[in-house]
């Protein structure tokens, strides 16, 4: 009896109590409107904790490609749970040899942790200094947001780190790309970095750039 | 004939120089998608006093429950004027012996004001100190983001505070039923707080946990 | 023995999975330099429950003078535990007939809740529209941040208000005040508000202001 | 054949390490719903390099009417693409003896640029204090976030100045036409200013106020 | 000769556009003062690159302790780059049997990912609600800023995890040892808590709690 | 007599309801110590009119480079004003051919408004899409923070634009300064761009790299 009592009072209490949760996360929904602070909103009557948990990160990257290397993001909205909670991830393979381009991340500062393997890890600042550091296992290395970075293999075997950033939206753009893989007239790329004619053109065909 | 002159110029003036003012402010629409920065706005043209006014505090809230208080919360979407402004505020009841149990606020640091009676209130920062304050009338305290607090009425009669967020989405994680309101098994609890077996199954039973 | 053995498990323990704390909470120390986001922090070690506390706002503040109202700011560095925050607190007493002139607050959006009496308060849109409440006990109220508002006792006998801040350092821009009680030129005030001269002047005299 | 041995490397890399890139631009969807952070962000697939460009400003604004002068706004949503930036622009038109009255933006600072012409700019502080200068051509003065400010031709021909603004929604509440181009009752004009009846009833004439 | 001239033009045009870096990074100076925004920042001159490394985090932590856990955190000012960059890491090391109790990170969400063994992860909402995962070696997880979560190892051999934060003060608020690890009075545990007096004195006799 | 009490009146009302105003701003001291939120404040009582204007910008920088154009910034510390108030500027000079590399902004968005002349400007987002555009005077466009844009003279005489950050700190990273003004080891830079040892030393030597 005295049971019964208590449980109609916590009733009472929680829904006199309890704020609306809503807004502890807003897992993505992809399929609603964006807008600057990302994804909407699945129903909070819906979200299970599949929403908060990813396998993506668990196989290995292709890393059968030019740069013998595989970047596997853990962003929204394929983990649509990071949606506005300011953090994400990225799993970085990297065969013999392989290498991280050039990139920037516009959207987020990164931290990275070395699982296997030895990695050569540098960024450039704004005042055009180089900070450069071979990292082994267990060693980690911050990269400040939208300054240029890369990664590479300088070990033998493959070598596997995992990466943070902190934002759901990092952002990643490679510079090799960005210059050599699209449609940017190769007078520009030429005319806005110094490379030549016959530079620009080889790595257009290479990328699969035109113009 | 001087002032028809003046009130076309005015009026193509305010045309001219009024920037679109939808963003002075963001109205909840609970009905419309939420993203990470809160509810969808609601038509502005449709906007009016009443949703930037609020009488939900103005009443107390019912204290018969366990815990002899009562928090009423004016956040949004039931203060819909909030949403997005970056403030908030709550009312906390509480009779002869009441007590705001253990609790968080993870979106926003809080801070109190005593309308009446006396309260006890603390928290507790993550180098495990505790901050401790007999409150009176008109003293305030605040409380920093998603630290653990709680006030109780150290005082004869009733008592009456109003609490401010330094958010529109203060959300609220009440201890005991976190712990002991829900369907975390008891094995998990008692692995994860040190509690005994015996003491979770009781106060799962008294809060109406499961499992 | 064992209980031994325990405290010096749990002694290793706080000290290797402890963070440092001090970013929980930035107390001000008005004596070190201030940065764009707020005052410097008082050494986390001479902390104390009273640095989180504030007794100012318990007294009504003196409201013979000529608004006939007071306003007692519980911001930093007067309430040294709101620094970094983002939240903090304000006091208005209101004798009969006593108003608190149109102002702005730039730095913060505001959450009043009527005390005692009546008030009526209101602000002023972008878009030039008016929103204005009267409002009783316990009626609260939200005014967006940056937008001129004012409170005014509407009621018989004196009135007091709680308002709350989203930032710890709102700002307060009294509108006559910003207008009359300093040395911008009366030629410039009149230009710039469409007022007349004699008008100017004769408020520059009342408020104090020169030129 | 290396190349198209290539050209599939490359496609099979872009596709495996190209994050999603929506969240490096939101362009204003205006039929979207908004939210506290913006409007919604128009489909990436239909954003084009329109959507980042305007030319809205490159035409003087209309100075024949009461100021003589014209704001001229490149905010979202009539720039889309600035939405969600943090940054937008404005220009501003002088006529000889134009000015831009007495006005603040609630949500951002401003940074001016003189183009042409001289220009007397001006700020008041919290403190009530007075920041006046007088700007040429390739002058820039900045106005902190909600200060009223003003800007005036203090030169013999017409001026130009582009504006910045830290926010692609700053907002902009000008003082006068707050005052008395609204329905604000003239007693609460007169009681929250200390202006005169007659002063107020005179410029709710002249700028089309009612009450 | 012409390589002379250009490289006294390269000179003098990286004086002319390059732009202050400093603030490209605000490497923690731990004896300077803090702000609510961080660290004051180290002379970007002594800057190196092993400001932005970390080996901190390459050992496995002693879990010889009452949790048979370890978290080691690479946070400000251990880790002095992360400082301002808003993420920073931490290694969790749970031998057999081995949890990290409930607890909260007041600044920051968190993202965890598996690197070796077996671990059951969960976190509790605002609403109570319970999001439970069993994550394996590559799963990752997200904990929402604020809510109470834990980790525990689910498998055989022992477990490691590396956990990104969103902010580089996540800080840290473990439950047990705020609640019985300080000399916060027993009967203000168990009134904020529903715990018995045995119950609290039993764990404060455990966790080295007085009063 | 009445004016009198009135202005006593006027000066307790003064102390008793002006907040402190320090945090309208925080002009640039720096000689005090920088924190991740920018440069220390100055001490507001010598904080002067001349702190937030700049004369900088009215000389056009000098052209007779490698590129054939200037940057001049307008942010903190030179403009010491802008600190801390999420906005800045700067001027571009291209005299005919002029061009500013390829370069990103880790810290801002950025507006631009072409003054004089004819501008080719683009930016490449993380998908590697281009947005291209030829501005004439009045024309404005932005460019999304941390994304690589270029500015170029398409016209036949000088070129001038000023620009705008939603930051004080915007930061500036040229590209071809990045890669080939520094002593980045050719290797790395080979292997980072895909570019031949032959090009990068080429560049090194044109631009004063080193290694």
């Amino acid at each position: 009896m005295k049971m019964i009592i208590h449980i109609f009072f916590i009733i009472s209490l929680l829904s006199s109590i309890s704020f609306a949760s809503v807004q502890d996360f807003c897992v993505a929904d992809p399929k609603g409107p964006q807008s600057p602070s990302g994804y909407s909103c699945k129903d909070p009557e819906q979200v299970t904790e599949n929403d908060f948990a990813f396998s993506g990160l668990a196989k290995a990257g292709n890393t059968s490609n030019i740069i013998k290397a595989a970047v596997t993001p853990a962003t929204a909205p394929g983990f649509a749970g990071t949606n506005g909670l300011g953090v994400s991830l990225a799993r970085l393979d990297l065969a013999g040899g392989g290498v991280i381009p050039l990139h920037t991340h516009p959207g987020a500062s990164e931290a990275l942790v070395v699982i296997q393997g030895t990695i050569c890890a540098g960024f450039i600042s704004s005042a055009n200094k180089v900070y450069l550091k071979t990292l082994n296992r267990g060693d980690s290395m911050v990269f400040p947001q939208g300054l240029l970075h890369f990664q590479l293999n300088s070990g033998k075997g493959p070598a596997l780190a995992f990466v943070a950033f902190g934002s759901s939206f990092p952002g990643l753009q490679i510079l090799p790309f960005a210059l050599f893989a699209n449609d940017l007239p190769s007078e520009l790329v030429e005319a806005t970095t110094f490379l030549s004619d016959e530079e620009v053109k080889k790595l257009k065909g290479v990328l699969g750039g035109t113009n």
